[in-house]
């Protein structure tokens, strides 16, 4: 091993302890390499033959034996400590041992009866690892015990300060591979130590494990000198303990003695934080734990070097169904772990093993907190009269939809504020979004400085800022996988920042939800706001509507996408999202002034429906159908409503019906999404034949895709965003885009068949309007005055 | 301020080139409020009056007067060094004063004539800024002298590293924000310390600024302790200087010591490793630049302290053509600068003011690094026909095609090995993407340590290794813009992980296509594999084929898809890609053995035509077509293959026809995408009215929402990934998702009318199949061998 602090003496743990810490490392160990390898003949009972390998060789063992090591060791402080505890295991690929872990601590046998711990069940855990139908190479939702995913690298840490806000009793480990490390959101997660606060959060102690290797490569971390290492993570707060050796049991000795040290410090710092009223912010412990990747396995491999390297990172000897000698090096592996000393004739791990397992749910695989629907309490959510706003009649007041919002949303902290399991995030945008209400109910969590011209910053806070979305989302996951609520409201565009990880999570909860001892949790909610129409100063870079695209072509089990038109449908569907469980909800909405439609009541009939005609804004009187005005999203429906005015006054002869949706999903059939709306219904709304002009928030063929199987489908036209962005104001941006009130009425013109001379009139009349409009921008910078006073009349 | 390093004594100046550089910073200053607020009056020859006022205030003041600083002694050590240097200005709403120093320094007036260095010219440059049809308030396109976008914040540092890669001569100054400086992107880009090699790359000098906020809240760095940031950025491998102040003189000062001191470290550095040897990473200098937002504009404004605070961040003066005391307050912060001493009566800047400004293309705004097309040369590609594959029939031999692929990049790699203008960027999946062949020709790019066993790290590589697609992309763009050639290979799902910095860089290519003095630069290709239906270990974490999805929703100018079939295919598809201009390529290609389909010659006619029919698969013999067999990509090709040759088989009276796309725009209409097919070609190759079955590699209601509008819509059936994902066999997967060939047969006989009693049959034979390999998955964990074994018969 390299240069580094020189490790303790290997003096602190007594020899009956240090044995039985082996023993239980050692049978992780041996479970990992048999889930990687064997079929059958689990207990090396007789000699390896090829039909006791599985066909395919596919799994990772580089990282099990650091991951074995370092559960071995929770466990031991866990149960001399009596910790309530949790761990995130970052490392990729790290399933071969925490399957190993939670199998030898029970709770993989309660949690799937027939791979209990006997040989049976360990032959079927063998089997089932990366094999059809069985369980992937990584940690996953099917694992005991953990919140976090495996598969795609980054967000280990992020979801442990999750895990540990408003949990004061729990300390959350963290192991972070070193190839994790190298990803920008975990590089961002360490400064969440200027968010954590020791009084009333948990403790995250991160185990920077680093084995030298990602796939095929070194990693960065391990490869510059220890003093910059160690800069680094004093740079990002920490108080760091080194681990380092390749001989096990001076590395046993010393990672005990570091976890000592480490609670030993957190112990402190909590104690002194909450008795003694300690504010400065401390310097949290953090662990680096420095041994061979593939530590243990086989040195060599024809000649090349393994153990140590990147070529242990998968699957180090690929032969041994049809070479005896790779066979037979596997069972030298199998049995240098000295499996009869391990488990008994039947299976079931020995005493020593078992010697450092905590009992119940203090047992990794068993917290409750890793299947935080059992912590999870109602949220409690203040009557909407309290925040709705009055509607006389509709399209006259203008209310900023999120500044209400903001309202409601102060009244859920006020609620939550003993409790603690509410918090609010954003990347710096809760001001810029209007919901400053909240800082009524509580603060700005901040444990960094503070100066005297600072406002709402607060140590207690409850609002998350930091200008990362992946921080943004990834403590919110954690905080909701581990029983709590949550809200995160960003700017539109930005929100695909984080499409990659949101896919994990509703990747983690479609799976989750089929998994009965799964309990639901609370939904992921987004308010996205600032939205395409309404970049005014910041233009094009800033206008993407498309994060509605790719959630929709997400599980149809979990997403949910709304775009409540103004104030109160907005309180409406928010209130239905906070109280929703297993859900990803997108609400789209607008910060800007906006018209209000809808009363309460009508809003909660309407939010309800999904989608439904306005019949005040339309003109039918019970005769044929000329044509349908639907619009989704505040911006459309304004345009769609002044066209329906401007239709109403100029061509009152044409029968008219608006019909707005809130809820994206109503437009796909009922096979497609759990909220599609049947045929006869989809037909009734819009009808079969006449033709529909659809005002559409986002891009227009969005809509062609949720509704391509409708009978009606060859007469729907639609409107929307199509990548005309740029710097201007708000009713030129429609413009641009062919979405704006005169476009729709000569789109009528066009579509409607029959319609005479005075429709013609009225379509070069729009047309000769919005060339007014070009040059009135041109000159003044600002709307038409017609625009600009526009109010519904109807 | 706060406590930091002390700055130097004031000495390093002397008094005449003091007052020339902030007569420079005022007179940026100076304009960059008149962007804000100003839309006559520009030079203040009569007091302000409301019309000189623009009816929107929309832009950013408070990182305008840092930008100003970094700017002017940017000016004074280019020209005092006659250096050639680029700077990426991170700070997101930087427009005001990247725009003031470009008008200052010429560039502005040369790209822009109506915008010149004179009174007509500063009335137009303020008028512009966040005006509708004018520019927005970051740095973009539009803005001389740049590569790198404002709005979306955290690229900065990594777009500089890839300006500076292989660019020997070049200084890549670099400005961030300390807002920014939280983004997990940011974050990480510190760490390209470790992949920047003194002798071939240039050097990057980050400059942080710590203004202390960013919209609403402090930031994190500007709030820890000197000594923790100290450690940071030595922990990132820096070496930093400090300059701290809010007295302009002492400041001025300060930076200027600090930016030779840097200059001159740099230049030893390069020395020292070009000439003496030196093979020692560097520390790199790095400058930490902690000055007030908002700086010398309004201390207070209604009460409240601006000038320094978060409050600074946008307008500061909000009223000013309403109320006469914030007008008489901006009249003063504009006098504050005397503007009479900095422009004469024509508006010319005078020459103290300029001073400092370096001439020609050494002038920032002129750098022809920012405008890389300039630079660009033709990449030299081998003939394919030295890396094409011998097909003597089609679907009897396999390879792997992104092997392939490395044989041809092998040798763009090897062409290139002096001019050094081509790299190969991947989050640590080169090799498992099957790449190898590249490490023939170079190295992995490694700064880092090292230690014996390491293989193919070379100081001078240039395939780019880092786990963080952040940074993959970021130095690539880098790369790209400054006017060289390079690849992204990426497994299929991550790829998401750049959703939003791809937005960003489509947009940028959008509206530079727009500006005729933006010359065209490489296209930015992704090769993306290890893709949805091959994670056999990995399972549904690693399914995600929504890229496509995503990438096709942006400007159609620029975006390109392609799934070739095979390894040819894929060799022609990635031979145009690499040849390509302004656009972003994605190119989705499989690593794992895949049938041979296409002799080359057959390969290029069919790639040309982007989709066409394969007749030796079909069946038609001039009469009458009963359905078409459509399929994008490589899975569903080889099970589109297998079923036309089970219906060849079992139903030889059936007329197939075989079509494969290999570019996906060519589906939609010409009116959508330059590379869409006229309805004329795409009837005469689909049917206006035959069923067809599309067997597509990613979503399915993507090819429904590409070809909506075709008259034979109605009658398409798409087959794809409905996020059926889990741990499986590649076979199970296209069952589990109804792609297989079995199923794929069975559509055909549900679709195509009047089928006799042997369709009935053959039906029921495919279902019974169907259930054969589920029992059989289950026993065997392989695939039944009909599967394993097939090959194309026909």
């Amino acid at each position: 091993m390299r240069d580094a602090a020189t490790p303790p003496a290997p003096t602190h743990l007594d020899p009956a302890e240090l044995r039985t810490l082996d023993a239980h490392w050692r049978a992780a160990n041996y479970l990992a390499v048999g889930q990687i390898y064997l079929m059958a003949n689990p207990l090396l009972t007789e000699p390896l033959r090829p039909e006791h390998i599985k066909p395919r060789l596919l799994g990772h063992w580089g990282t099990s034996p650091g991951l074995n090591l370092v559960y071995t060791h929770l466990n031991r402080v866990i149960k001399a400590r009596d910790l309530e505890a949790l761990c995130i295991w970052g490392p990729g690929h790290g399933g071969p041992a925490v399957l190993a872990n939670s199998w030898l601590d029970g709770t993989y046998g309660e949690t799937y009866p027939d791979v209990g711990r006997d040989r049976a069940g360990m032959e079927r855990l063998f089997r089932q690892f990366s094999f059809p139908g069985g369980v992937p190479s990584h940690v996953a939702p099917e694992t005991p015990g953990s919140i976090h995913e495996g598969g795609e690298l980054g967000y280990s840490l992020a979801h442990a300060y999750g895990a540990a806000f408003d949990n004061p009793r729990l300390l959350v480990a963290c192991v972070i591979g070193d190839g994790e490390a190298e990803t920008g959101p975990l590089a961002a997660s360490w400064h969440a130590t200027k968010f954590l606060n020791p009084v009333h959060d948990g403790a995250v102690l991160p185990i920077l494990h680093l084995n030298g290797y990602k796939i095929a490569n070194p990693s960065v971390l391990a490869r510059i000198p220890h003093d910059e290492l160690d800069a680094l993570l004093r740079g990002y707060g920490h108080d760091p303990l080194y681990v380092v050796g390749n001989d096990p049991a001076t590395v046993h000795d010393a990672l005990a003695a570091a976890m000592d040290r480490a609670l030993d410090r957190i112990g402190d710092i909590q104690r002194r934080a909450r008795s003694g009223g300690e504010t400065e912010r401390p310097h949290w412990p953090a662990i680096v734990l420095r041994t061979p990747k593939g530590w243990t396995g086989p040195r060599e491999v024809d000649g090349l070097p393994v153990e140590g390297t990147w070529r242990a990172h998968q699957v180090p000897l690929a032969g041994v169904r049809d070479h005896v000698d790779h066979r037979r090096q596997l069972e030298g592996w199998l049995r240098s772990y000295r499996p009869e000393e391990l488990f008994d004739a039947a299976g079931a791990p020995r005493p020593d093993v078992l010697a450092c397992v905590p009992e119940g749910s203090r047992r990794l695989g068993a917290s409750p907190h890793a299947n935080g629907g059992l912590l999870l309490r109602e949220l409690p959510l203040p009557p909407l009269e309290r925040h709705a706003v009055d509607v006389d009649k509709p399209g006259t007041v203008l209310h900023e939809p999120t500044r209400v919002l903001g309202g409601m949303l102060r009244a859920v902290m006020a609620a939550t504020a003993r409790r603690r399991d509410f918090r609010v995030v954003g990347p710096d945008e809760t001001a810029s979004n209007r919901l400053e209400a909240l800082y009524e109910a509580t603060g700005k969590d901040w444990q960094a400085e503070t100066v005297g011209t600072d406002e709402h910053l607060s140590r207690e806070g409850r609002v998350m800022e930091v200008l990362s979305e992946h921080l943004c989302q990834g403590w919110l996951e954690g905080y909701l996988l581990t029983g709590r609520h949550g809200l995160f409201s960003s700017y539109e565009a930005f929100a695909h920042i984080v499409d990659s990880m949101v896919n994990q999570h509703i990747k983690w909860l479609r799976t989750a939800r089929r998994l009965p001892w799964r309990r639901p949790v609370a939904s992921l909610n987004y308010l996205l706001t600032s939205h395409v129409w309404r970049q005014d100063h910041n233009g094009f870079s800033h206008q993407d509507p498309g994060f509605v695209d790719h959630i929709l072509n997400k599980s149809p089990e979990v997403v949910r996408v709304y775009l409540p038109p103004d104030a109160n449908t907005l309180l409406c569907v928010a209130e239905h999202a906070l109280r929703s469980r297993d859900y990803v909800n997108v609400i789209v909405a607008g910060k800007q002034p906006c018209f209000d439609w809808l009363t309460l009541e009508e809003a909660r009939a309407h939010c309800a429906r999904g989608a439904g005609a306005w019949a005040w804004a339309g003109t039918e009187d019970g005769g044929d159908l000329d044509v349908v005005l639907a619009c989704a999203g505040d911006v459309p429906t304004q345009e769609t409503l002044a066209a329906a005015g401007l239709l109403r006054r100029h061509l009152p002869e044409l029968t008219v019906r608006v019909v707005n949706v809130v809820d994206m999903a109503r437009l796909l059939p009922p096979g497609e999404h759990p909220h599609g709306m049947p045929d006869f219904e989809y037909d009734a709304l819009f009808t079969p034949d006449k033709p529909v002009i659809f005002a559409y928030h986002g891009y227009p063929w969005l809509i062609h895709r949720l509704c391509y199987r409708r009978t009606g489908h060859p007469h729907l036209h639609v409107r929307g965003y199509k990548e005309e962005g740029t710097t201007t104001t708000p009713f030129d941006m429609v413009v641009r885009n062919d979405l704006d009130r005169y476009r729709l009425v000569m789109d009528v013109v066009d579509r409607v068949p029959g319609l005479g001379v005075r429709a013609v009139a009225l379509r070069q009349a729009m047309a000769d309007t919005r060339t007014r409009h070009h040059a009135w921008i041109r000159e003044h910078g600002t709307d038409l005055p017609e625009v600009a006073d526009w109010t519904w009349t109807g």
